[in-house]
Parts: structure tokens; C-alpha cells; sequence
């Protein structure tokens, strides 16, 4: 029997463990993981690999908690799928089935319920994965905003798929697909509760397709993938830093963030660095595969943004620098705390 | 592009569509089946089977809102554990991996997580499944009752597996594994709101080393295998009844019940028959194959209760019918309505 290290000291749960970011992954490493003890877990990635007689699969699942249920661009059904898909996809595995669970709060009207079914249903046929099953459970009225929704996946892990933080070595180069935060400040512009309008909408969407281009164009240089969900390219990138102990340097200016997406963060504070898109992925490439790699994202309809951000290199290690085009620098942090509580 | 038929008419979500009975099955077959149209999901079985590259695989999710969070005999944690092994457990498949995602409620005390998280753990460990992954979600105070519970599982079919409703014929017995209604029984006490009081606990465990006794010993006499949770037995032995398209027919003084259960019914107007086990199940077995089912069943620790419980019929066809000794009979129906609301 081992001895189990339960690091987790915060008295009380609050919004920010659930926010993607520092205090989330206090939680699980300090007392999910602990408990229940085994490697897979331990790595904390989108999805975990398992092994069935040889099949090398994956399997990942997200619980959807988004208020409001519709926004635009999106609702928590779609999110619900191509969330889960993109898991998958990210971690190198072609998307096969899906199973949803749905927890309804007793008085919910049926049409309420009935286009996020709807909306699923449509994001399942899109990514081309069948929903082969699910439960439904119904709380309480005044509980659960209406519904929340978990989703969980299984993939088999593409042949042509080699993807590990630990590939990743000094001199590589970071990829995102396209422009980042459109999916957080549309929840939070939807909730209606700033005197702030945008044209502007979630980039909900399944990525698998720019992920099979990418393995088809790069094969073993495409060396990681990660969506940036809650907490951002930030946290994404510090996840990277940690795991592949690298320094992730990224240009700043070469970051593509759509105007009201900045404007709103100006206003609000916040850095477009933290805010989770839904419809987006950085990958790291080996140098030499930059230019096919870029070729084969913009290739694919929606993927006419992707572009390089950033490189990596040795020192500071464990650590996301930003470089401006005027010469400045600063360190990139994780997210700390929760400033949009409940977008996914 | 198929005609859709929406067949669920009621204005909006009620405590019965949760609670597996025949509301549950309108919603399901009525809203959710139409939209995310598959054939695998039109099975409505506990788990679905799903083929990657000739390995055949199941997977299941479900979503746990027990309240309260701990009871006599089990946890939250412990019924996600098992509930899940569970369903694969009773579709013939050995469960190899799960995922759980928490919906916690801003607030909650770590002092009440913790424990959930060890049970969580202890259960997976005895069922011998690792819990590879999993999500964590954070609402504001006063939602979702401390926390909510999803897990999903994946299991591999076992090759001496070979269940089916389909296979169920006329002559074939059915079995049950040990006393029913213990688990609902136990949380409607636990939660405190009646005067009752009885010496009973929760019967939540993982049924894989029956099941396994069961394959092993039966082969392919073995038919059918379903674990009553919501609805109980009654609701599973109509869904045989109804997908099997025969009759079954129950000997009533032959189910075993404990008495603090058949108290609890007596006062409260329910019928056990109705109410949710966590830790038994229901299988249907060739008649050569009776007595070496239930020497298997009872040579597992735990399973001494296993015993005969009814017949398949061909009339009338698709219902259940409960025969007493002294002649009577009557026709057992699906549970109707939720008297028991949030027992897993």
C-alpha cells in the first residue's frame, strides 16, 4: 500500500477550480490524482490512451455547465459534441463514438430542450460521429440552470499519430489555426450583463478535420496539439512549457485576436491569452514542416487563419515568454482565478 | 435527408423522465432517438457496442445526482464507480477503463469531497478498472446539491459473450442475483424526511465477478443480462418482455426481498418490484443451463442469494406477469410516475 500525499489545502471549492487554470490544476494533482493513482491519469491530458488487444484507443469526457444555453454562434449541445471530438482529435485520435448525458431540471419546457438535441444532433452528423448512447437524469426546479450536459468519447489513435509533450524539442515551432477568445467573450457579451455589444460569435466546431490534414502533411513532425479551452493559449502553452520542460516564446503581435475580442478585454482587463476558443488548436511542428504544415491547415475551409506564434527553446525553462515587435518581453502565466465563470 | 417524427408531446420536463420508467422511455424514444437517429441508440441497452478494427468494444455513461451524497452501505462516488462497471458488467463486456467528471457547487467543503473522491477510488480499485481521465466543472452556490457525478466507461466484449433480448425463447428462466430493492429503499430512509428507521444498507458492487462466473459456467445458454436500477426489476423485465417480443412470468414469492424492504413498500404503497437495486441483476438462461448458473452465481462471495425467480412465455406477448402460490395473478407493469426521485 502507498502512501497517498493529499496536497490540496483550500478549505472550500470555488468557482476558480473549475476554470481551466491554476487552481484547477491544484485540485486534481493535489487530490484527484493522489486518490486515484494511475499513470494515464497523471499525465492530465485531453484524452487518455488505453489499450484493447492491441487496439491502441482513446477515451476523454466534459461535463458543459455554459450559461446561456444559446449564444451566438453556438449552443451547449454543440459544444457538448465538438468539445469532446476536439479532445480526441488533439490527441491524435480519429473520433468514433460519442455518448451524451444530460442532467434537466424538473419544469424545463421541451422547447427549450428540444433544439439543443437539435443542435447536437446536427454537430454529431457534421464531425461525422455517431451519438451511440447516454442517460438522462431530471433535479429539482431551481437546480442546474436548465440542464448541463456531459459528453464523453472513444477514438482509435491515428497510425499516422505520434504526438507527446516530450517530443517536443528546442527549435520547433507553434501553429494556432486561427484567430483566438471569440468563444469566451461571446458568453460573456451573451449573458447581456455588460452594456457591450460585438459582432461576434462562438468558434464552435469540431477541428478534426485540420488535425487529418496536419497528420497527413507532417507526419512525425507534428510533435503536439492542444485545444485551448478554459484558460486559454496561456495555460495551454504553460501546460507545454511544464510537461516538455521548454521555454515557449511567442510573438505577440503575430497572435491573431479579432477586434471586438480585444476591444472587449481592453475594457474588462483581461488578456486575450486566457480566453478559451471552442473551434481552435495550437500544434507544434518541427521546423522544418512550418511551411506544409501551414499550407495543409489553410487548406482546409476555416482554416484560412492559421499562422505561427511562437517557438521553443530552452531557457527559462518550464516557462511562456512574450515577445513584442518593439523589444519588450514578459512572462505568460497560467490563468489565476475564474473572470468568466461557466463558458463551456 | 429522413422525415423526422417528434413524437414527445409534454409541455416540459418532469422528475418522472428521470426516473427510468415509462416517462423516461417516452422522452427517450420520443425526442432524443429521433434526432440522433443510429441504430445502436435506438437499442436503448445499458451500454452500446461499438467496433474499431475488428475489436469489439462497449461503452456507457451515466449521470449520478444522489442525494443525499452518502448513505448507508455506498457514496455518490462508489455508485458512479459501479453503476458504470455495471452496465458493461451486464453487456457482457469486461469493463477496462473509466472516466468521471465532477459538477461541484461553489462552496462545498472539501471535508465532503474528499471522502468521495477516496470512495470513488476504493471501488474502482475493487472492481480492478483504473479511472483514466475525467473533467471538473464549478457552479455557483445553491446549484446542483454539493456535486454531481458523470462516468463513462469502456470495456471489451468478452469472446464467450453472446447476449441478446433477440436470443431469448420461450422456456428460458430467469434468475436474479440476490434480494432486490435494497439501494432505493435505503436512500429514501437515509434522506431522514420519514419516521422509519431499519437496518439496511445500500447494496452498490461491482457484479463483474458474477457476471464472469456466469460466462464461464453458461456459455452461450446465457441469454440475457440486465441490472435493475431505476424502475427496478419490474421496468427490466418489461423492456425483455417488449424487445424480446414474449412473455415472463414471475413467481412472486420466489423474488427475494428483505423484510426492512417490504416494510418500507408496505407503508409507503410501493412495490418493490419497482425499486432500484445497485449491486444485483437479472439474467435469463437456457433451462439445461438453470442449476449450473446458480452454482456459478453462488460459489462468488456475495452471490449465495442468487436464485429462479420466473419463465419465458410466448403469452400474452410483451408483458410480465406475477403468479402468487394460492393462484392469484396479476399483470406487472413499468414504474409509472417518480416516488423515489434522485436515488442514484
Amino acid at each position: 500500500m502507498k502512501t497517498r500525499t493529499i496536497g490540496f489545502r483550500d478549505a472550500q471549492i470555488e468557482l476558480a477550480h473549475g476554470a481551466g487554470g491554476k487552481a484547477t490544476r491544484r485540485l486534481i494533482e493535489g487530490l484527484f490524482v493522489p486518490y486515484l493513482d494511475n499513470e494515464r491519469l497523471a499525465q492530465l491530458a485531453d484524452a487518455a490512451y488505453v489499450e484493447a488487444n492491441g487496439q491502441r484507443l482513446a477515451v476523454t469526457a466534459d461535463s458543459f455547465v455554459v450559461k446561456p444555453l444559446t449564444f451566438p454562434g453556438g449552443t451547449i449541445g454543440e459544444l457538448a459534441v465538438n468539445g469532446t471530438v476536439n479532445d480526441l482529435a488533439v490527441s491524435g485520435a480519429r473520433p468514433i463514438a460519442l455518448l451524451t448525458t444530460f442532467i434537466l431540471e424538473a419544469g424545463l419546457p421541451t422547447n427549450v430542450l428540444e433544439p439543443q438535441v437539435e443542435t447536437m444532433a446536427r454537430a454529431a452528423q457534421n464531425a461525422g460521429v455517431p451519438i451511440v448512447g447516454g442517460d438522462t437524469k431530471v433535479v429539482e426546479h431551481g437546480q442546474c440552470d436548465g440542464m448541463y450536459i456531459t459528453s464523453s468519447g472513444l477514438g482509435v489513435v491515428d497510425p499516422r499519430a505520434s504526438l507527446s509533450a516530450k517530443s517536443v524539442r528546442p527549435g520547433d515551432q507553434v501553429l494556432v489555426s486561427g484567430p483566438i477568445g471569440d468563444h469566451g467573450i461571446t458568453i460573456l457579451l451573451a449573458r447581456g450583463d455588460l452594456d457591450l455589444e460585438a459582432d461576434l460569435s462562438s468558434d464552435t466546431r469540431s477541428v478534426w478535420p485540420f488535425v487529418d490534414a496536419l497528420l497527413s502533411a507532417c507526419g512525425p513532425h507534428l510533435r503536439w496539439m492542444r485545444d485551448p479551452t478554459r484558460g486559454g493559449v496561456a495555460t495551454a502553452l504553460n501546460e507545454l512549457a511544464r510537461d516538455a520542460d521548454v521555454a515557449v516564446t511567442i510573438f505577440e503581435e503575430a497572435i491573431p485576436v479579432r477586434d471586438p475580442v480585444r476591444g472587449a478585454c481592453e475594457i474588462l482587463g483581461l488578456d486575450p491569452l486566457h480566453i478559451a476558443c471552442e473551434g481552435q488548436f495550437l500544434a507544434v511542428v518541427g521546423p522544418e514542416a512550418v511551411d506544409i504544415a501551414l499550407a495543409a491547415l489553410r487548406s482546409v475551409p476555416g482554416g484560412e487563419g492559421a499562422v505561427r506564434i511562437g517557438e521553443i527553446g530552452t531557457e527559462p525553462s518550464r516557462t511562456v515568454i512574450g515577445h513584442s515587435s518593439y523589444g519588450g518581453h514578459r512572462v505568460i502565466d497560467v490563468l489565476v482565478g475564474d473572470p468568466l465563470p461557466r463558458i463551456c
